[in-house]
């Protein structure tokens, strides 16, 4: 098997030891689109150009470097090359703590202690009911599956909601478009952990977040393209959601100038939810390649129709 | 049983319906300090003035609105009246979300992005190596233990020190003064979740936080009086402690003008981390009436000599 890195933004000598290590039967090296073809069997990649898949013409499977693999799928690959995306690889973890802390923010007012510590002012509020803070997690794959589990052990109530019904230990789940709306009118905090589609791109707009509950806030850890951003400020300066919580971005990274930076109630962070760590994915997709040498089946491997 | 709601910072609208629905064969009266002694058997206290004592010479027991009696036993009460604390209450779970919440905003670097926010600058960092940042809770009682374990569960590793052998899942445990300074040598963040007792006041010194891992960070959700503030200030200024999460102090509310409120790597809070849940705290102080007036045992009763 012959394993081509093609991660652009990623330097070859960070990985390479490790890929080596773990992959001692393989051949491995690194694209370069002015030499000839490499005659790769597999490919690691993350946002490569188009012109890999025509350089490269032997590449039966490309490795992503992420969960997300809304942008390869957006190449329109020829049909025989298979995408699999990174599963985990200590990312749950990561989206968990994101959600928990933005959660935590919202409704522990962490953020009004911080404006009240600028200001030399001691003023405690009364404590929170957990009950009048129901979450809600679209999406409940290993990532909002995790989001899901870590807030219910904080004794919230937490709600999910994904395409197809899934069971999560504590959690009362809903799934497809009928049980949408109960689920969002149940919902004060919404969790967003949906992959991008088709299907949900624009997802998050004026109608579907009016629905939540009074004291709304959003924490979008899934994909810019999911939020229409214009109505999201609307629905913030009328009243109808208290605050955001956003890591992702239609444009990345956020304009200077985009009303988010200054907004008081939007809370922006530069797509640091959750990142992907080296030895992890290293050892996961490692174990992959070795099962297709043997010809073994992989689990990760994307259903392009569906978009994840 | 003849029940006392003597707790002059609580308006008794807020408590006596609900003491009522739960003890409907008690006496329940308000204490009034101008008129003649009540006979009360027992008592609601919460920071209660010495006059109650001298006044109200028949109880027996004092039920405390919060876990930490510190202030109780300095007031050097007869001996045959027993107090008994608040346990847990939904205490334990609020504790453990504080220290959660100053966890992550130190090692995500979710205070960093704040001020990144502020300048409009778009700059992820690097993920954090969990086995980085060692997470050491001092005091594993029932709220030190839940700590212990929900900080645990996002994988960071964890230990405990108390100063008797505890074994609690997951935690590598500490006891006794001979194991202290191997716990603080691994710890990175110490969260503080101590009884206050002439033992621990003033144990959070210079001597003691200079043994934390380089990088270190302090969470004080215990009591003002374990911290040597002055010596906190030093340690941050020549660089030897990172930062600082306080939500207790020496004097509260803290003074105006005190340089905690200004000091760009300590975060300050009113004294909020864990409050009584009205509805818990009466369930629980009823059904342990229930039990003493049935000449039943009861848990909780504070053992004066061990100071909690």
């Amino acid at each position: 098997m012959h394993v081509l890195f093609a991660c652009p933004h990623n330097n070859p000598a960070d990985w390479l030891p490790g890929l080596t290590a773990e992959l001692p039967d393989c051949k491995i090296s690194v694209w370069d689109p002015a030499g000839p073809p490499s005659g790769a069997d597999v490919a690691l990649v993350w946002k490569p150009p188009a012109a890999l898949i025509e350089h490269e013409t032997r590449l039966k499977a490309l490795f992503n470097l992420g969960a997300g693999v809304d942008a390869l799928l957006q190449m329109n690959l020829p049909a025989h090359i298979q995408i699999v995306r990174l599963e985990d690889a200590g990312m749950a973890v990561q989206m968990a703590e994101y959600a928990l802390y933005a959660l935590l923010r919202a409704a522990r007012g962490f953020g009004r202690y911080e404006d009240d510590q600028a200001a030399s002012r001691w003023a405690p509020q009364p404590g929170l009911r957990r009950e009048q803070w129901p979450v809600g997690v679209l999406g409940l794959g290993e990532m909002g599956g995790r989001v899901a589990q870590a807030i219910a052990a904080f004794d919230y109530p937490v709600l999910g909601w994904s395409r197809s019904p899934r069971t999560v230990e504590g959690i009362q789940t809903y799934a497809g478009a009928e049980q949408l709306p109960e689920f969002l009118r149940r919902t004060r905090v919404l969790v967003n952990v949906l992959p991008l589609t088709p299907e949900t791109t624009g997802l998050l707009d004026r109608e579907f977040l009016s629905q939540l509950l009074p004291g709304g806030h959003l924490i979008n850890v899934g994909r810019g393209g999911h939020l229409n951003e214009p109505d999201l400020l609307a629905l913030l300066d009328e009243g109808k959601i208290d605050g955001a919580t956003l890591d992702v971005f239609d444009v990345e990274p956020l304009p200077a100038g985009h009303p988010f930076w200054t907004h008081p109630r939007v809370h922006v962070t530069p797509h640091i939810a959750a990142s992907t760590l080296r030895s992890e994915a290293i050892s996961q997709i490692a174990a992959k390649i070795r099962r297709l040498a043997r010809g073994e089946p992989i689990s990760g491997v994307v259903a392009p129709q569906r978009g994840y």
